[in-house]
């Protein structure tokens, strides 16, 4: 983009932020490295070269002439995207300057420790040993709240969820969480009735990491995922990393399941696509980032989920499982269908089904909000775990610490006011599929005949095009033709899984 | 290291360049990712984010404030090695301040753009086309020397040269290489009349990259390579890159034949055990950086040279090659020993053994030196080439430019006053070998029973640890207890090949 051809203010607003992504690009590839290639030596050095380049970026975003360049921009000339790219940069600006240096400082530090210990605290089913620091990071989380409700106006629990899903409120939340909570566990014992009466069979391992990575890449090309921008490798903990323009995707294997490496990879590659096709000429500018952290999820929930465990879907898998592993009864589609929606309560929120998955985000989020508001304190935590369990999901997790209120490293890192994203990416992409049903009544029928571009065109066009040029609430309502709508979410299970 | 106790301008310089590692970190990590894993569309993102952080890095190097605070800690009580980090504080200073800005742009675009058309031209043997891009290259490197010879008061060439070998002078060079000179053709002959009469078994392959790749990583065990510091991976042309807590070294796998790959690992694991064996405590100061290019690859051959092709090595490897390509007769040990020290006068330098390597090497720097100091143009090099190489190997390279003068992209990306390191790092490393024998006669005894730690701890203490503490011809003799003497590779060469 040239620009000469920009307001002044503005333009000098553009090159700081084209920088800020050139700088960041380092940052994001050495953060990938570390995690799927990296030896054990090489950490101490690399967690200082990342802190040195964190507080480089800080201070680049943070630099004083930024808030009159800010303010003397909006006086400038400019057109509906180039607004749209400044509101963005004030929301960077914002954010960056919300905080004190010391309060981000100490609650990275309590935040490190506390991960630390629970990686054994955890394994030792040890509340007790926990409990103390995760009472510190809480404690800074809700001064952290503090300072982000000052400068925005927004109650404390909604000024942190507003860092991960900008112009969500937890008003919304209830409204279509409460939708949820009033039908989601007859729905749950319904298909558990259903499915009682079906069986499946198990496939028969085990599954060579060698056959599963050659599996996982056909997936991906089936998925559309561009592996001349982007790779797939190994990490303990998977995930989407690196940079638009070079997409690094990693997964797991375990040889006794080929289940969770592969639907793993499907997840990932649809976080990865969002990433590859964020509009390339905004790329750098905060106009190109991915909108959301729900948004983002509701692209990996609609490959997973939607595409992944949809009936047709399982036609296309069972020649690459055959191709792959060799031909086995287990592999026949209507059978890998059955496998890929078997509803299951369980404790662990990372294990769970399509169907449970949002009774975990709910306890969740009634918990954390009602921690961070001052209505509850940790030591409080386990009970509530338990009775929202035992409601929602009829399980006793009494004294179970580890497959309950420990499982989950978020709030012992400092991450409140993440969880409802998962859910509302599941929402949002039940949505979108309704939109696409819409717009295309063969679209089904197309997905059965394996011709899966039109579900990829409809989100290029709707969501990764259209990155941060609106915000959430006008995004939503362009693409799918009207707001939030849980309704969706529940047409969607019950057509799946009682249809 | 507490800088609290230091001096206060030489601990502000400390806390500079301590600064300076941490981001050259993610620069050397975001590198070596270019080239061992980044897919093709994340090259333009990744250059212009190395191209962000050069600046950036440049721009920190020549602070104006560096000059008074370098000057300042000249006045202030300092122990003899921060006497010697404050020394090469100053020519890091120096070297970063000696070229005007627009300079180094102007020959970093011109060198890149002559590379990439390189690239057709020589598979096209186009000297013609090739010439107007290295006369722009030339004309650009000879500016920099101007500019280097003014700061320095060296000649031109000299000027060149002391950015990779310090302190190392064209005089010096001309000494030892004229020596070589002298003997090196009739040496060449008489091995070549030697090994008519002998032969060697050819391999039997083909060696897939797996078993390959796994001989590799064994080599590298036996070279010492801390494999939690580091990394072996593969790219297009083999390097040593990382960090010295990280190392990343490289190969390339050839399915016809496994030498090429399992010598050119052995020779970066020299430059990687350097790399990963620098002091310690010193990192991130320009003490602790290693000393030159010609003493790394001192280390790359001693690894490679003396130890790799020591006949008592081939004993080491023969067991290694038969677990991973299965026995053939080819393997045994005497043979293996054949295959490694097998002279050829070849046209390519990169191709060529350990005793007609030199004949490359001299032949560049004599051209190279005239083109720099305006005696030759680049048009003479065709004829001065052929000449040369008729004179030193007896190969008739008319007409031949694709593997004559266009071979090497060196000049072609304005890398002048390179290529003598490569010679001197043969010469020096015969040296460090001779004085291991003085100090254990039993060296190659040792060799033989396979315990290679003598080598390993003499090289530690005598190069690694001493990194950039003393300039090169100290740290020569205190190593080798003389100045750098040819005589040694002379006795090498006499020793292991008309032995």
């Amino acid at each position: 983009m040239n620009t000469q051809a920009m307001p002044s203010a503005y333009a000098e607003l553009h090159k700081r932020h084209q920088r800020l992504h050139h700088l960041t690009h380092l940052k994001s590839i050495a953060e990938w490295d570390q995690s799927a290639n990296m030896p054990a030596k090489g950490n101490e050095a690399r967690s200082l070269a990342l802190a040195e380049m964190g507080g480089l970026l800080h201070q680049l975003a943070t630099e004083p002439a930024l808030k009159a360049l800010l303010d003397a921009a909006e006086q400038e000339p400019l057109d509906a995207d180039q607004r749209a790219n400044l509101r963005e940069m004030r929301r960077v600006w914002r954010a960056s300057n919300a905080l004190p240096q010391e309060l981000v400082e100490a609650k990275s530090l309590a935040g490190s420790r506390c991960e630390h210990a629970w990686r054994g605290q955890r394994q030792a089913n040890d509340w007790t040993g926990y409990l103390p620091n995760l009472r510190e990071v809480i404690k800074l989380a809700r001064e952290e709240a503090n300072y982000l409700a000052d400068s925005t106006g927004l109650s404390r629990y909604d000024a942190l969820m507003d860092q991960y899903e900008p112009g969500m409120r937890s008003a919304e939340v209830d409204r279509v969480f409460g939708d949820l909570r009033s039908w989601l566990p007859a729905l749950i014992q319904n298909v558990r009735a259903k499915q009682a009466t079906e069986t499946v069979r198990e496939p028969v391992g085990s599954f060579s990491k060698t056959a599963q990575r050659a599996l996982g890449l056909d997936a991906m090309r089936l998925m559309g995922f561009d592996f001349e921008a982007g790779r797939l490798d190994e990490s303990a903990h998977p995930f989407c990393g690196g940079v638009p323009e070079d997409v690094r995707m990693t997964t797991r294997y375990r040889e006794d399941n080929f289940l969770p490496s592969l639907m793993g990879t499907i997840h990932e590659t649809g976080h990865g696509r969002y990433e590859q096709n964020r509009p390339r000429e905004w790329l750098g500018q905060p106009l190109s980032e991915a909108r959301s952290m729900g948004l983002h999820e509701s692209q990996s929930l609609s490959f997973e989920m939607q595409l992944g465990s949809h009936p047709a879907f399982a036609k296309l898998l069972s020649p690459l499982l055959n191709q792959h592993f060799g031909a086995q009864p287990a592999f026949e589609a209507g059978n890998v269908h059955g496998l890929l929606t078997r509803v299951n309560p369980g404790l662990i929120r990372v294990d769970a089904d399509e169907v449970t998955y949002p009774a975990h985000i709910i306890l969740r989020f009634e918990i954390e909000r009602a921690l961070i508001e001052g209505q509850i304190e940790c030591d409080d935590i386990p009970a509530l775990w338990d009775a929202k369990m035992m409601e929602l999901l009829g399980l006793d997790t009494r004294g179970n610490f580890k497959d309950g209120c420990m499982q989950d490293v978020h709030w012992g890192c400092g991450l409140v006011g993440y969880f409802p994203c998962y859910t509302l990416g599941a929402m949002y992409a039940a949505q979108w599929f309704a939109a696409m049903r819409r717009a295309m009544p063969d679209l089904d029928a197309q997905i059965g005949a394996g011709n899966l571009a039109p579900v990829f065109d409809w989100l290029k066009q709707n969501i990764w095009l259209q990155a941060s040029r609106y915000e959430t609430p006008e995004l939503v309502r362009r693409a799918s033709g009207e707001p939030l709508n849980p309704a969706h979410f529940k047409a969607h299970l019950q057509s799946r899984y009682l249809g």
